[in-house]
């Protein structure tokens, strides 16, 4: 007899909690992404947005993230006669308007009142495809609603492995495309500024979404998440719901071959934006020895410090398919709702765009090392 | 029939606006071009000097323009018997009595109330040759009266093809000899000073200088530029007037290639001041391997952070035949008119020609890459 | 005759003394151990922290111990179902609970009022292997007293050899099983700060443990250690008391080749915390040369640096069978007596556990260099 | 007939000139060189403290003298059984008691009242080499009279070639062994900090020694020193004098090479304290080429940014035979006269000594490259 459903997980978020996201539905206008963050963080309240802005340890891969980037020069070809480049990707079997997607986060209701439903409707405003996270403050089912176009569904891999199977065929059923599995975070790696400023795990603050009430609360902060994952729970979700699985967190060519061996449909290149492994390296900094070793086989996402056109650029001329952008889509939400998403995504399409017309690369395709300096 | 120049692009500059530049006419003391910004900073309006100081996105490559010449230390070779150095270079059928020039820049006005005439005066002062720029606030005839010696003419290529050969017959008209034809501004990057201090394109808040009234004045804000821009255009350009062409903005070795193999006559290494692609290179950087693929067939000029005389030095043992200098002369013309951009260019010459003294090397020849420290 | 211990060197700490360390006894809440340097200012008294916290010279080395971990990249091998990872470690005959030593330092009175007492106590509560050092302010005994479990202990080798010889004996009756030699400490390198702070020798300062009373005292301030110390001198301890010899101090792969060749059952890779030669390398830096000489002949113990247990993860990917830290241990003691010491240890190991978890080694001699970035 | 010397160079320093520099005569303490030039600055006027301790253009050379050293660790090996090294260096003929000797300056007066008499008693207390300059506020026979032992003249040469023949003669006539020729100055370069101080050169403000009355006043600035000096003027001088010639300002393995072709008896590598060509490399950075080239024909000599006995060891094993110190005994002079000097040449013997003891190196010949860290 199949299992049912714990819980319709359709608990509304609590509206007495004195913790309260942004409000401001409206389109941003965007400087840069470093300004956005400046203020947004005069919206969203210290711990929340403690939380989101911060690394683990030290943040020196909070910071590589970025610096890796900066360190790369473009070497463009102009006369290219390129005025209105191709910016579209195949992935998957979908094709997408741009190689710009939003990574997977939890719990959108830190920055903004609208929760994950703001994303999902910003991000299909800008056509852009969104890995919904586990620890959302809405249900898998509430953010497909507002979300019909491309999207994927990112898991916390539950002990319980009857939650894991029904969660994972609730996310085929509301029309997600594929499982993007965190690898990166089965143990939480201290994030010092949420201990400086006590504060906890946002589901249990917040509500809850995805997580049924009952015992599982505790997956919210990774106590019921599955801890001795192996391969062997890839095999697991293809048998729970045959979608195709991407690997999270990968940031050693030697893991990404395991990867592409035990049956992952995708390389997800990450360091968890600087949030999991103290002492990982920048994201951008080593794609270029797994996308060697990948050879095509199966598509590169990279999340991990994407602020400019440029470094869309960049990574996909070191080898990504796609990138992710995480934070400073919360930060669109926070101080535009939906509207203000878009506006975020928008802004790094257009700002992509110019790079492509500059440096004369028609389509993504054309986009390879050789516009970049050799040394870096 | 011929068509008639649309406008004598002879409109005064609009004397009731309330932007005015420096007014001083004068020779200036230079302790240091660093410290000349600075004192500009006093005289020029706070958006003009924003609009001229600053670069596109987080201008890295700005500052990586003057940082990475710091990093290549010069090896003198000290009792060589140099005293009087020769600085004259053969360029494009020319004797220039040293290799730095003038390099092209919109809007003057926005510096000095004498705009590009003063530039003009002053570098003919200097006997250096001077680019004038397409978005100017005078006329290139007018240009062209106050610099009867060496002079080119820098454009920005209009959509319209009747007034792109118009503007090149005009040019040949006046005595420029050769059309440097920018490359790397068809899109306008994001200035980020600009937008914080929403300011707008200075042509159209100043007046009009090359840009005919009517339909072209967006010329200024590169709405009426040709976008597809191609290698065919540089043979457009060589039709209509005959001039030798020169292509500015090239960052890459293969670019470089292509552009001699299509019939640049010469190539001109810049990232427009840390002003167009975010995340281009140093202009210095690429200068080695562009100049080793040059091999010599055509003359290279090299802008982008060229502030001391140790730095044209460098850039001519590096490949290049002469160096542009864009910002200094603008804070000399703000702070001293025609004699501060006099002052300025005769500080580089004086400057070069101390290196070139200490250095031991009696004429440009002598100057290669066995003076530099073989690794930086 | 056998000589007879000179003194059994039970002074008491002289009460009457103004200085004053930590008086605390409690667990403590360890956020990062910088945060720790911090909060333990605040309780030690300036002369003490200023000798405690200080390296010699310009500090080079002692910033260099920490930016050098800083520099290397760890590639973590997700989902190999570690989930309790095994942290034992063998080291010349004894099996440790974890790699993490207690690393030698003097005087651990300035800390805390319980002096080695409570840092003994608190390695012994977080089973960890305790190095106690010559210039401390309890004799050999009383630390021993309170350490039933492992230790060594460190020598400054005496110029007087009857008292070496006793000293050793004493060392091997009280139950320590290893003599660290200092090598790099047998003069001493300037210490700035404490020059500022007028700061004398602390054993003077605070009271006698290991030294005799009598012609002894120097011992503390150097001038009675042997000088021209040679490696027959490792002979010497061999045969006075029979335990084996580590020699503490190497940083060239040559010294370690010959440690090895004059009997050396182990290498001590250290700069003495930044404390002894001024231009010393960071001892991270130097350690993947001397492992491969070293060629798992004898155990190599590394210091410098060890903050996190990313940094215990590098150092023994590169080479170290077990790391020391000194400085933090000393701060908990500050802060909480033998419990702050203990919270300090199991910090460590904790934070060590996690990494070992998300890297995916199951066990210390899975961690390999191959878990590095292979450039840094 | 001989030419008569012009003048018996024995003007007495004006006395009612303002300008005064420090009268302490002391032993002064010091901590390092870095904090002695600071306490310094208290006690010599400013435009003086600016003229002594500036560098040419931005001062890139003078940092990077300083960083350079930073950046070479020192892998030492102790148990060598070094209590007693043998600091003595053959050079040139003599046998000097350190490796460590008193480079050329001009003008000791600004730094203190008793002058060039200062340095040179302080540098015979301390049983080091001097190298009287030409531009000295005392006659060079003065300074011979106060310096019975080992000591060198620096020469800018005159264009007066009589007067460089007397000056010569003069120079060997005192006790002089060896002729420093200053190459690198012979035009001046801008010291920017002058410009602003609006300093005028020393020797015109505060008298005359070497330079006679009359026409050669101007050689204190550079006017009449000789410009298009060639390797014959070193001939010159050895014909002049007979005395060995040492060629200083060496920056390149070429120059060197033609400098031991053209019977240079010394290579003086330096690049004037960061004073002379800007965009000159640090002088330990070339150091190693340039030995390389030299092969031990010819002793070298350093300067530039040796600060501490770590310096010493680390330029002794890239190729020097001694080094020469600068700005610091200056500073010594300035703070304590001639007792000062003598501070401060021990302070660098002992902590030479105490490098050596712990690298574990006995004598100057043993200290090789195989001391350092192999990449730096």
């Amino acid at each position: 007899m199949p299992r049912a459903p714990k819980t319709p997980a359709s608990k509304p978020f609590p509206q007495a909690a004195p913790y309260q996201g942004g409000t401001a539905v409206q389109k941003i206008s965007i400087i840069n992404l470093g300004d956005l963050e400046a203020e947004a963080k005069q919206v969203i309240p210290a711990g929340g947005f403690g939380y989101i802005a911060s690394g683990s340890g030290d943040e020196w891969t909070l910071r590589e993230n970025l610096a890796a980037f900066q360190r790369i020069p473009i070497e463009p070809r102009y006369l290219s006669g390129v005025s209105a480049p191709d910016l579209t990707v195949s992935l998957l079997g979908m094709t997408l308007s741009m190689p710009i997607i939003v990574a997977p986060m939890g719990s959108h209701g830190l920055a903004h009142v609208s929760k994950e439903e703001g994303t999902a409707k910003g991000a299909e405003a800008a056509d852009a495809l969104m890995v919904a996270a586990t620890p959302s403050n809405l249900s898998l089912e509430q953010i497909a609603a507002a979300k019909p176009g491309a999207k994927w569904f990112q898991l916390y891999f539950p002990s319980d492995l009857g939650f894991a199977r029904e969660l994972l065929q609730r996310a085929k059923a509301a029309g997600y495309t594929a499982i993007v599995l965190t690898a990166d975070t089965v143990w939480a790696s201290p994030r010092e500024t949420n201990l400086r400023n006590k504060f906890k795990t946002p589901m249990i603050q917040l509500g809850k979404g995805n997580v049924p009430l009952g015992g599982a609360e505790a997956l919210a902060d990774l106590s019921n998440v599955k801890k001795a994952l192996t391969w062997d729970d890839v095999g697991f979700i293809d048998k729970a719901c045959g979608l195709p699985v991407i690997v999270k967190g990968i940031l050693s060519p030697t893991n990404a071959k395991t990867a592409i061996e035990r049956g992952a449909a995708g390389i997800y290149v990450s360091n968890h934006g600087g949030r999991a492994l103290i002492g990982a390296p920048a994201s951008i900094a080593v794609l270029p020895r797994i996308a060697e070793g990948v050879d095509g086989r199966v598509p590169i996402i990279l999340d991990g410090g994407v602020r400019r056109g440029a470094d869309v650029f960049r990574a996909l001329a070191l080898g990504a398919n796609v990138v992710a952008v995480g934070r400073p889509v919360l930060y669109g939400l926070a101080l535009g709702g939906w509207m203000g998403v878009q506006s975020v995504l928008e802004y790094l399409r257009d700002d992509f765009a110019l790079v492509m017309k500059l440096a004369g690369t028609q389509d993504l395709r054309a986009i390879t090392r050789d516009y970049l300096s050799p040394i870096f």
